[in-house]
């Protein structure tokens, strides 16, 4: 028989006939080796690191070109900063402020003096230790979606979240191990109140996985509000944070050229807290940023490092992510695109750049599809692909991310994971030697023969491949016979047993009661009637 | 209004109210630059190169461990060839061979020095002298899916092909200028017999489209009837073959270490008229290689190796090209995969082999779905971006490939060549200059303003960014409004219109009737029974 790169997908050929005599032997130790767990395999927690030199796509004229632009961006056309507290820090550290039209003019050197201080890499304690992340240099994290009001999944569609759903995507993030930060619940619970709602995010996050979560940076009192409860799980004084890195949080800039006063309140009070700050322009192409390239990196430079050294200016040393978020819109309807060509390019030369600075960078996995169908897995890929080659250190919106970040999906949360695991294992090492080489093995099987049985393949064939989640490699007739699934339709069967086998993991009861007392007594007090916005806007 | 990264895609908010005001106008024109043309948006034709330096996924002695390994299997181990007449031109070239039990050894300075005659790149002309492509360096080339003999779209489903549906597929081919290569038709037109089917393809494949397309090597008469057909379409002597790389042919070795005896004789056809051969091992790690990679790159490499120089035997400088075909297999089932991590970096890791003797190299991309969903999408990406990523010369496989290479489907070439579109911009240059970098712009918009009525937008809108085929980027309720199409079932829409508005590329009448003449005589021949096989076997 003649084989060729196609015929074999038959799965039929002699090859494949020795093989089914060894297939029920292995049949009955996978299933015995999976009783004693779930029967979804997943990756082992794994800190990720990239071995290979980062992609570039600037020449290093273009990206200085690009660097002196944004200074000029800075120090000459200047950005507006609503709140009077950031621009009285500002003032006093060198800036030229104007508090009529409330325009901030910073000069290179103090850009350059600021940004001097930033650490170039950082930890961030989680509650289990194992769970510890590190962010700079080659290390890669990948974070869920975080921001939609919609939920979505095969059975119930799409509709407005809902606490206890957000507790059912928590528990899916605590049992994907290739997921890195747990989050804050990825959507937003609409049947809570608006204004203490970040308490109840805050709880779920502390109790249901013992990962990173974020802080909300919408205000001051929302930042500060994570960060109390984060010294609860953590053990410490508030006064006491600057020594212990838990947690961080992302503020976007409102480009072209503007910080608000809820942002900038919520970087302030995390860099007070020493805790680190994501600074991310949210310069779409073509909307918020000009239509080229050159000009869009331009302004996320100039806008990102203003963010950046206004926390050098509160707290010197302050670790900062600088935020790559530029894509373009669909020019037909200003929709925004994800996962676009222009995307991947600025994603890598974002990363590019905050090298230049050496400070770590954050980009994310991003689609813009309404359905978890060929083109969210595209896209997706597209972003990923551009985050890993280009390296990106942290990687947000990378589990369930849908519709262009309205939607969080729980089947696309569990396809995201796969794709991840994937990428996962194409970065870990490869080893050659003497009997990963299998000379012995190669001379032991005939010509035209298979290695199914040989001693080689027997000792390794159980975990020596990647084994898939979702991923469906059974041939047409076998795939039709279990009922023609597509791997959105497998997904959803994945999720629900991982919520349906989730087990918490362990803490201690007295954090979890101060927790609640912290709940119940801040929504006492926001319900009173506070003045919520501390800082002008 | 807080903008941040999620709020954007409502697609409201005052920038894009603002927006709307130009649409109107924008859509009209759009609609009048349309009306001139198919309304389906393709990228042009280019000859793609990468700029990026390759990823290297195996340490320099990692890659000379493998190269000593492979030496070794060459010599110690050897290969079975089954052709008395390759066996014949392998011992008068200085090999050691045995014809009872048909091995053939080869000294690692024979193997060294033949390869050493190897070009590192050439160029086939194609009959449409744009269309023609180059093979080594940073060039890449993305050919079509080759070998099914199911075909299938969403209209009529999964079944057998036909001649008529193949021409189809050409058709859609020849659209698609992403598509380098045109290839012979992409599935098995079974209604047609087999013996001289081969002819029926050549034929289709010369008159359909103008580009590349490659001889079947399967037995040397089906070899030598494309290279005739390709004299007449290129009106040259057969003599004066060697003067005009005009085609090429692929041949998997017969894996673990065989050679069979119509790969042989197709190979020998094609080298003796100096067309250049592809040469694949067709190793699965755990089938027909060991499930180390460094044990699957070991044999593929000494397969690779073997079938080269055998063209080198043959005509000294026959142009070459390593092909890579390793995966892995499902150890559950002994189907293959495509797409997994291990598949990837046995891609970039052969790529790096191939460097190491100065050849061009061949990848594909390839999945094991067997529907056009998600895993069908990320599979395929992980397959482009290790072929890209890696420097392959050659993708084949990369339009249309569905169900581990069984199936042709017509939806997957339209989302393929989306995805090798997206792929082919992102490797466009960037440009920065005093234009580009639009300091001017960005003074102009006031902080948190909209650039969409800047001059500087208006003057790039229409043309600035990618244009996909595919990709819906509509909100969701528009998306909803127009029917929640996938991204499969849109693709459905544009390959039936790119058959409907297909036109044939300019051919002169004599050489179309020498053509058809060539065709029925040959038909004839081999209906009268001559001994087709005219190598052992």
């Amino acid at each position: 028989m003649a084989r060729n790169e196609t015929a074999v997908a038959t799965g039929g050929g002699p090859w494949h006939d020795k093989h089914a005599m060894s297939r029920a032997t292995r049949r009955r130790e996978r299933q015995e080796r999976r009783e004693k767990a779930s029967q979804i395999p997943r990756l082992p927690w794994r800190n990720l690191t990239n071995p290979y030199p980062p992609i570039e796509i600037l020449s290093a004229d273009q990206l200085e070109a690009i660097h002196m632009a944004s200074l000029r961006v800075l120090s000459e056309i200047g950005m507006k900063v609503l709140g009077a507290d950031a621009r009285e820090r500002l003032a006093a550290a060198g800036a030229q402020v104007n508090n009529d039209d409330r325009m901030v003019r910073c000069d290179p050197d103090m850009v350059m003096e600021l940004m001097a201080l930033v650490p170039s890499s950082f930890t961030l304690e989680a509650r289990n230790p194992a769970r510890s992340i590190t962010i700079g240099g080659n290390h890669i994290n990948f974070a869920p979606v975080n921001g939609p009001s919609f939920v979505t999944d095969l059975d119930r569609g799409r509709r407005a979240g809902t606490y206890d759903e957000m507790c059912d995507f928590l528990k899916v993030l605590q049992s994907l191990d290739i997921i890195h930060i747990g989050g804050i619940g990825s959507f937003e619970p609409l049947d809570l109140p608006a204004d203490t709602r970040h308490l109840d995010r805050n709880f779920a996050a502390a109790t249901l996985h013992d990962k990173i979560w974020s802080a909300n940076l919408l205000g001051g009192y929302r930042a500060r509000d994570a960060l109390e409860m984060q010294c609860i799980v953590h053990g410490i004084a508030y006064e006491d944070l600057p020594n212990h890195l838990v947690t961080m949080g992302n503020i976007n800039t409102n480009s072209p050229r503007q910080l608000d006063g809820n942002m900038s309140a919520g970087l302030t009070e995390l860099a007070l807290a020493g805790q680190p700050v994501v600074v991310t322009p949210f310069t779409l192409l073509g909307a918020m940023a000009p239509t080229t390239l050159a000009g869009a990196l331009t302004q996320q430079n100039a806008e990102a490092l203003f963010g950046m050294i206004l926390c050098q200016i509160i707290r010197p040393g302050t670790p900062v992510v600088y935020g790559g978020f530029t894509s373009n819109v669909d020019m037909k309807s200003g929709a925004p695109a994800f996962g676009t060509p222009e995307y991947v390019k600025a994603t890598q030369a974002g990363a590019q750049l905050a090298r230049r600075y050496n400070v770590p960078f954050r980009s994310s996995s991003t689609n813009a599809s309404n359905v978890v169908d060929a083109q969210a897995a595209y896209e997706s890929e597209m972003s990923i692909w551009a985050a890993v080659m280009g390296h990106a250190n942290l990687v947000f919106h990378a589990g369930g991310w849908l519709e262009g970040g309205l939607t969080a999906s729980f089947e696309k949360l569990i396809i995201d994971a796969e794709m991840l695991q994937m990428m996962a294992e194409y970065l870990a090492p490869v080893t050659v030697d003497e009997d990963t080489l299998a000379l012995d093995a190669i001379a032991e099987v005939e010509p035209g023969g298979h290695f199914f049985g040989a001693a080689h393949t027997l000792a390794r064939f159980e975990t020596v491949f990647y084994e898939p989640m979702v991923s469906d490699w059974q041939n047409f007739e076998s795939w039709q016979e279990n009922g023609s699934l597509t791997a959105t339709q497998r997904a959803n069967t994945v999720w629900k047993q991982l919520v349906a086998e989730y087990e918490p993991p362990p803490l201690d009861p007295g954090i979890r009661e101060a927790l609640e007392e912290y709940v119940t007594r801040r929504k006492a007090e926001i319900n009173a009637g506070p003045d919520l916005l501390d800082y002008d806007m």
